[in-house]
């Protein structure tokens, strides 16, 4: 061993002991004859002292930056502590030092705040990785892994390894692919998840299943999207909605008590799909605060239990909110004093391409009971007094209302909303809400090919009430302008999603494990039987030989340590993250390979010219 | 919850407790008016008793094997009690029951010894994996995994990721590919082993990694060998091999302990690789057994610094041994009154082609201390007995000796020995000995090139006193011939096996973590500064910025698991394995891929006609 103690480790306690140190040079200080030294290791950084005795040796081995250094001496009480690092009140005076290895000058300085560019701190990834904010996120990467195993093993779940080299059966993402030199002309595929292999141990009953696993997609990277990415994959059998909603809500708490040291006690606040879409226009609302969306008009098919109340604000002769399909509003608190070149910036904002809103209508309820509107032309007080009353806005707020085509309307709510959420402070970083989301559709309507599509994936199962429905109809849509009156168009799915603070960290659902549903599942997404058995012959064999009912959930692990790390980005929690691109620009991957490979996989390029 | 116990946790103390199960149908028995059934889940099994009242629902819903079945009932005290189970006192009187879900009738049967043959077996692998054997083997899988896991975190070890799409750099064994579609005509590589990452996270100063981690080689595979497998990769910085020997035999000792229930207090033996050449013909020797090889005459430059004994066979006339390169004993212990039969089947036996020897001679020490041998006609009494004394045969053991070319020679002697250790009952099950092979040979000799590769891996450090030969020669061998006085030759690694009853379960090695020598390395093995960069530069570069010393090790996980679950297998301890053409025959992949998707990843297929 190099050390006797690791730097994090020395305090008072260990005065006049002799010891040896070994980690990396953070800072060179001369303060006259005497030389100090910031030595750094994973634990933490001591402070050493080179007497003048040692001067003619550091001229003959000067020190550097990142120098790895072993060093032994003395421990000294500091004259002047430091109380910020736990080692602070001592100090080695060094007898003897060795540089057990030279460094370069970084190209980047190793510090929380780092003067290296994103592209830079990529490409040294290695000295990024010793930065303490990076340092910091793969450890409490490392303890929510260490916790969630904790949580699972003493819930009796197995943690069971599922293949990699497996077979590709895209459907939605596309697969990453791997020719296989023993099977010329065929191909692997690398797992989008272990889904099918969970379902397959269930029915084996292994039970309670778990995996912190890899899975890869090859799709279009979006700025916090990662080719490859982890997932804390579950299963169980004989277990209902309510029994797996249990379960991991327990996981996530404990994740918080471990990792976190919060206490979660709050019930975890639930809500179906379609509430959370008429409320907050959004599947994943963060909850954190109260704005709410008011629906003053919107198209009768997308909610046809709910009150129409466009009376409010049609009739007057505003053909803005005449035209539109919605209308919907939000009121923002305390903002009724928002200034004209407040209101105009909030304008320019849902007027941006991402938003896509043509404009937006302010209605300020003044202090004084009194209003002020943007629309005054055409809505009288008594008017603007109702809208106010239906979104819910108090003396002191402004309500915002935009307007336009459902979708895209709902959505724009959704982000103004969000947006002044994090305007006025009110999705607090250390705030943490759950809420499982109930509900969702199972089918969503795909245009182009006139068919359903899975909303969650091919293996949800539908509500239990909805299953007659599912197996009595024909998938097939006949009038593709009234897809919304087919039967399926109102099918549930036995499915769940996990949502905290705004973000979706987990989703499952119960799956099918009749024979029969599934292959009319299949069928309803447009496989016939030679499609269905090619792909998944192994799954419809397996639901022939007593396949249990089964569910589970798959967390997004990167994602979870982001949130729980209090970033947006995930790359800050994988140790070696690829950019947008799918390159690793630090080892250059990917990269051309040898012709002998070529040949011995029995592949061509084939490039567009 | 379908149920509310588990088939394996009803006992005495429930009996009267109303509850509700759920599992499979293991077996139906009826007597008379009742009906006996087996109900089984990964817990265990709990008797059912169907009473005569249930005859006309059981009539309309007849149960089967491997039915998925719910019942609802009381817990009796069986009259009969089953000591096996330990469930036996009691089973469950059935109120009402419900079939989930119906089962054909299974390929084989769900039971320890199944009447599945292999092929069978792994494409109803879903089926196979319900049989408690296998059961067993995967739950021994995951006990190692979690002991691991619990022992490493207790040590400071970190689980830490590394990329599963990385770099192509084939080095011996080849590497899987997969086309990058966003990349095109580039390639990513899946990882042989996560080897240079650890090492980043050294030079990061992670100081503690591990992980238990997929690996992927694209090799022909023999009877067990898979190319998707499992380490437990583990690296260590500021440590010599001292630390890292100590570490990992308390890892292997914790998991003996944790998994095994045995307490494995004895020093864990250490041998060189010459050593154990010498004395076992073996890098792995079972060391449970005492016999050892006795070299009566070896080539002088194989073993430079041993005793010549060749006197004690050469010179009588005996042509076998007077040719061969080699002769080796071994002596075999109580054997001495072999039948002719007997010693003519050991003949037989190391005639296969697969240990390739001409023959066997044989000298029996009988208990009367009289001596006959099968090479009468040459050696005389006098010569017998020292040849007996050479192999350290007592009176009552039977010597074998082989002659030949050196390695096959040796080899031959080496299973000859595990033969006869097996013979004569000498490798005990259930007895464990874990031992230490160190100082490998940093370079091996490739003919077909006439240059040099590396025994272990490129990063493995030579030992200290072997750098300045290193650093110093010019690695190209001149003289094909004699490239044994190659002063690369004689340089030892700073490399270390662990072999547990004659298995190599793990192995590792200090590193290279000076850039000079790590390129010297590479210049060793052919490689020019162009590809050094190309495939390498990361590590190159990573070495310039203060990387400090450090060396690891990597398990074999599947293996492990198979030793210590006591099979020749480790197929059967991974849940979804691969057969020798690397295909899973239960998914049938790899398979064909849509023409979509060569057009997206631009490659075409080039098969050989």
């Amino acid at each position: 061993m190099f050390r006797t103690h690791t730097c994090g480790q020395l305090r008072l306690e260990n005065k006049n002991e002799t010891v040896t140190l070994a980690g990396w040079v953070q800072t060179v200080r001369k303060f006259g004859s005497i030389t100090f030294v910031d030595l750094r290791d994973r634990y933490g950084i001591t402070q050493l002292l080179f007497a003048e005795s040692l001067n003619a040796s550091l001229e003959a081995n000067p020190l550097g930056r990142e120098y790895v250094l072993q060093v032994s001496g003395t421990v000294n009480e500091r004259s002047n502590k430091n109380t910020n690092i736990p080692t602070g009140e001592i100090e080695l005076a060094v007898s003897s030092f060795t540089i057990l290895n030279k460094s370069a000058v970084p190209p980047f300085t190793i510090q929380d705040d780092t003067d290296g560019g994103d592209d830079l701190r990529m490409k040294y990834r290695y000295l990024d990785l010793r930065r303490n904010a990076v340092k910091k996120n793969l450890e409490l990467r490392y303890a929510v892994g260490r916790s969630t195993r904790n949580y699972l093993h003493e819930n009796n779940f197995m943690d069971i390894e599922t293949p990699f080299l497996i077979k590709s059966t895209p459907e939605g993402a596309r697969d990453f692919v791997v020719p296989s030199r023993m099977n010329a002309g065929q191909f692997y595929a690398l797992p989008q998840s272990p889904q099918t292999f969970k379902q397959l141990l269930m029915v084996s009953g292994y039970d309670r299943y778990y995996q912190i696993v890899k899975c890869f997609r090859d799709e279009d990277l979006r700025a916090d999207r990662q080719p490859e990415f982890t997932q804390i994959d579950c299963e169980m059998c004989f277990v209902e909605q309510e029994d797996i909603l249990q379960t991991f809500e327990g996981l996530v708490k404990r994740i918080f008590k471990d990792v976190k040291g919060i206490e979660y006690t709050e019930k975890v606040e639930r809500m179906t799909w379609e509430n959370a879409m008429w409320t907050y226009g959004n599947d994943k609302p963060d909850i954190r605060f109260e704005i709410k969306l008011c629906n003053l008009k919107f198209p009768s098919h997308t909610f046809p239990d709910r009150k129409d109340i466009s009376s409010l604000v049609s009739g007057t002769g505003f053909n803005v909110f005449d035209d539109a399909e919605s209308v919907i509003a939000i009121a923002a608190p305390g903002c009724s004093e928002y200034t004209r070149k407040q209101t105009d910036e909030l304008t320019e904002w849902v007027k941006r391409p991402q938003v896509g809103m043509k404009g937006l209508v302010f209605i300020k309820c003044n202090i004084d009971g009194t209003y002020k509107s943007s629309v005054d032309k055409f809505y009288n007080t008594e008017r603007l007094k109702a809208i106010a009353d239906a979104a819910n806005a108090k003396a002191g707020d402004l309500i915002l209302i935009v307007a336009g085509p459902e979708e895209r309307t709902r959505k724009a709510a959704s982000d103004l909303r969000m947006y002044m959420g994090t305007t006025l402070g009110l999705r607090k970083a250390d705030d943490y809400k759950l809420l499982w989301v109930l509900d969702f559709p199972l089918f969503e309507y795909a245009e182009e090919e006139n068919r359903w599509v899975a909303r969650h994936h091919p293996f949800t199962s539908p509500k239990p009430d909805d299953i007659g429905n599912m197996i009595n109809n024909n998938p097939v849509i006949e009038n593709a302008a009234e897809y919304l009156k087919h039967p399926y168009a109102n099918i549930k799915a036995n499915a769940y999603d996990m949502v905290l603070n705004g973000n979706e960290i987990g989703g499952g659902s119960i799956r099918i494990y009749q024979k029969e549903l599934q292959e009319k599942m299949f069928a309803a997404l447009g496989m016939d039987a030679r499609e269905q058995q090619h792909k998944f012959g192994f799954l419809l064999g397996a639901f022939e030989y007593g396949a249990p009912p089964h569910g589970g959930i798959a967390f997004g692990f990167d994602r979870l340590c982001s949130i729980l790390g209090g970033s947006e980005s995930i790359r800050d929690f994988i140790a070696f993250p690829k950019n947008n691109s799918g390159r690793d620009v630090m080892i250059d991957a990917p990269s051309t390979i040898d012709e002998k490979q070529f040949e011995e996989l029995q592949i061509k390029l084939n490039l567009h010219s």
